[in-house]
């Protein structure tokens, strides 16, 4: 199958081990399966948006920053895979077409300002015809709200792109860095191409056959 | 004054003369002001993705077939403006950014699938801090629905953004090619850096100065 | 056996279906064939020399146009080929050759204003050395005259360059887009590596194998 | 004005001062003209396709030996001129153009196998509409026969494209690398954009101003 | 005159107000000055050479994420320069040459594994001939011993290039990241070349037309 | 195994034949082996820096001469191995991985001005973790002192990269393409990252296989 894995960036702020992934793309491409990895930029990139806005850069400038940083998480993801990996960051989607004809793990970050990089993983799901696209983040899959903020948030086990979007609409955001989950754009894609969406959290990074399987739940994103 | 002027693809296909952009754009560069122009597809855009489908192509595909169109468009655009034009046309913001770091004309098409033409102005005019985005489309401005579709629809001298979503939300479909006026990414870029704009029609072409200047009238667009 | 397959612009003009090419080149990959795909303008080409010249282009201008049509004709058939073609369109015969090398399908169109995409069709067959090079046009083989002129003009199941040229020699002019069949530099490469070249019509596109194993026909132009 | 000079790859062969050319084109820009340079590959050149040859490589790639040796030429052009020039050497037609758009000295080498350096000469002449094409050769200017081969032959002061034709019809060989003067491709460009061209020795180096202004000869060729 | 600055990565790192170096830039150039800016990486790329260094990579990928991280700052000096800057950073020293020609202040970090962005300073100096190399550093000049170590070290007003080797010649390692002040390639091409070079500390940021006027103290490294 | 083979530019200089270097690589190639070649400049590289000297040019344009020369030699070898290689010669280190990780030979000159191809392919092994970095010069290995100086001189069978430094350091200069055998950033890569070097002559190139298995002898550098 071809998969896109869209990995949280806060996963590179973290502490502890990062070798999990790359094991776990290692057991899915040992398994037969073609996969892309889109990365995040996480607090880093936060930290330079906010060097950038001391300096009075405009928010294109300010996603740019944060879209490097991101390629930055995915040039050390794609070193550390070595021959599995195209050695090289796509910046743009054409640019990521070409390195995934090369049948190899592609890694990539943010392609561009004005949206978010889990709208680049619905981008790249679109366009490879990816049989999933895999949303691992820092909660364990999409609530009835935002559970940062409301502790009687209750994990779905599935919904519909239509109910998300109700269920983010109130928490969004668009200044530089701050879309969650999904934006509009990602939304837009998955559904105009029907792409199958799952949820998870970091916990689920060596587990990820297991939901393909069945054998392990995630919130399933149903496109409407 | 910094400007960015998108014309509708739909210029490209009709009959009659296509010298008058460039003399318009000739007479703002002598005023003083840069201007970079954005090009739609069109009807050969939509053609080719006609073509595309009976081939079984994507979606990504298919937006990339209309992006093609559309950058055609713009090279011959900046191939009639000679040693006014930057000679070579971006495929993303961050190469738009290089071209226009030249000091001329930057003309431009489409970036990337699941954004109008209308978004990459949007996103240019934002990453120049234009002073102006100016829309050149087939009407003569926003009206109060969609006038294809209702001939009782009045031009409006002035619309929010939220009432432009608002007018937009009912006829608004995401397959490739088909976006109307702003899609949700315009509109997202516009709010965020509160970017001025101004519709028009094809018979403004020669009045954008007197535009700039009040002596005639566009709907504005304000950024809320 | 290495083959290059150079298709009319024209094909991309025609009412239809298009997918006769890509079973057949499908097919001949499927036989261990190695294939290059060269696509022609057409009508939209000329469409946009014409526009171009309204608006007082010159002729490397004119012909670039011309170019970016043909590359937009390859890149509709790269995408319809899916993973058995490289995903771009190359720009040059450098690139052609860095493209080429990835052992996929490569499709191009022009190269460079001042010849046709029949030379570039020579170029490329003599970079890659190639054992045929199959000209698919709109007539059915090499006539003893231009048959769109001389009704009683002969089909000729063999010809050499020397005696092509004679009977291409009044026919032929430069203007941009009107060269016909072989233009002097595709003949002159063809020569000076005695490529082996045959002419057929749109209806052998499914034959082309047949054509091959001397089942079926085609014009043999003879390199002198 | 504009204009384009094409110095004989043997310029860079010979013994004694390069520097005349330096000074020739910073007076020319002094001046008020604009200056596009094209290096021959000259002596080195014909050393590297002869390696070539014994290698087995075909004639697509001992031109493209050729057409890196006439670069290297360009390069060390383009450095010596220091911020006259362009500091990159461009490797097509469609590159020459974005660098020429930068205000400078652009210098080129080869383009594209099966093509002579006059040929790449007469194309930059025609894409940016020069006002002449300087030809530097290791002869004073056209003569009524190959004066290698015949002492006998005589300097003509004017000659039309068709003429020229005549003249060198005999002498015309297409193996790599041994193109002479002016090949089809320069011929065919400079007649169907009536390019004026004038023919002249190493000798001039320092007269090009006096020969503009008709002060000093050199063999014209009228394209008819 | 033409001159290089190299700010310390760790500048990236601290607290405060980073728009002391655009003033000091934006003031260099009003005196008529070019500049091109050379950033090191600072602590996040340290950051990235340890996750690096826990995932096994190896000594060249260790600095490539070094490298990359300096690019990052450069694009964020880049950016905020707006117009009087070039847009991209360059990843080569021939690159860098090309964004130079534009006659804009470049902002260039890393560019090769095996060399600190010291190396880089002086390559780029050694390039464009510049007048002056002034390093912008965490201590006030060249010490007699580092001044981490040994607390009575004495700041130097002068020192060669041969006594600065045998200084830091105790103290040099050559890890990823690690390299001190002037590594042997910065070495090597300041003394091949005759560099004038000055070292100061972060204070003097604003103080650099100063210190060219010999108004204010700086080390001076004398190439020998 | 993966191998990086340096070969002198001296070879390139030489009469007789090159098609050793090319069976005695596919040879390797079909035990298992990789193969990295980087090629020297030589005597053509001389040629073009001295020409660049007489007009001028300061240090970092005369090693872009000699680079761009090793260059076109990287480009010969690589034509002549057909299918093998790279069809293109990358520019730096990380346009080198991304060649690299196609599979094929990859052939490549010089990176950058300040250092040796030594230096290069020093890099080269370190950033693809090579087996064994071989070392094919014009004497028959590493000598007590410099064989071309000192006739007394004896062949050393090992010698550790600190003893090497002690032979090197009188002989060394760092005027554009004289460095000689190993200058001090090869060095300090195949140290850092202790890569296994050897070092043997012109007549060894059929028997790189034996000297692999031992049955053949050549200088071994140990890094310490
Ligand atoms: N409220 C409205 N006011 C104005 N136009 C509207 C409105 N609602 C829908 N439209 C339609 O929007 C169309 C213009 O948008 P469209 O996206 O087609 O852009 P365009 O300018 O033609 O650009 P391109 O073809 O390059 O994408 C008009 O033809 C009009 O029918
Ligand atoms: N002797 C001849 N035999 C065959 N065709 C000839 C002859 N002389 C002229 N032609 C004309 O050549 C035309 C085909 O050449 P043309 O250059 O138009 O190529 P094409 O295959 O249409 O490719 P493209 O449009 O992509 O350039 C035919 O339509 C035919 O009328
Ligand atoms: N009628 C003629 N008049 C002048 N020269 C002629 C004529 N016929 C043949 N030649 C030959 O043409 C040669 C010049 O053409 P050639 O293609 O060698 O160009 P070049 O200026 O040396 O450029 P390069 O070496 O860069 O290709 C002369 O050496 C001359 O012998
Ligand atoms: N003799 C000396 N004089 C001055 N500094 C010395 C000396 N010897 C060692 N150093 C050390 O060199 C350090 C500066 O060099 P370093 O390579 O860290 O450069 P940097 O300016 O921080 O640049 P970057 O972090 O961008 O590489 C100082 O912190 C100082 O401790
Ligand atoms: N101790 C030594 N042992 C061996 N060679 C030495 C020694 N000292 C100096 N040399 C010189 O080093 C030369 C080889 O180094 P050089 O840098 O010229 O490399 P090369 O293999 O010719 O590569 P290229 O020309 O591609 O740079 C020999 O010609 C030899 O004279
Ligand atoms: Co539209
Ligand atoms: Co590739
Ligand atoms: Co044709
Ligand atoms: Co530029
Ligand atoms: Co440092
Ligand atoms: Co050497
Ligand atoms: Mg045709
Ligand atoms: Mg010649």
């Amino acid at each position: 199958m071809k998969l896109v894995i869209k990995i949280t960036g806060k996963f590179f702020d973290m502490e502890g081990d990062k070798s999990s992934l790359l094991s776990s793309i290692k057991e899915l491409i040992g398994l037969g399966h073609r996969v892309a990895l889109v990365t995040g930029g996480g607090g880093i990139a936060r930290r330079y948006i906010d060097l950038g806005r001391t300096l009075g850069l405009n928010e294109a400038s300010l996603d740019l920053l944060g879209i490097w940083v991101s390629r930055l998480n995915a040039l050390l993801m794609a070193m550390a895979m070595q021959d599995l990996a195209y050695p090289k960051v796509p910046e743009s989607l054409e640019q990521f077409m070409e390195f995934w004809a090369h049948g190899k793990v592609t890694v990539t970050g943010g392609f561009q300002p004005g949206q978010s990089t889990a709208a680049v993983s619905a981008l790249v799901a679109e366009a490879i015809s990816a049989d999933y696209l895999l949303i691992i983040t820092t909660v364990d899959g999409v609530y009835s709200a935002d559970p940062k903020r409301n502790p009687n948030a209750k994990l779905l086990p599935k919904v519909t792109t239509l109910e998300l979007k109700n269920i983010l609409e109130s928490s969004q955001s668009v200044r530089a860095g701050t879309y969650e989950l999904l934006d509009p754009m990602a939304m837009k894609i998955i559904e105009r191409s029907k792409i199958k969406v799952m949820v998870m959290g970091l916990s689920k990074i060596g587990s990820i056959d297991r939901i393909l399987k069945g054998e392990e739940t995630a919130t399933i994103v149903e496109p409407v």
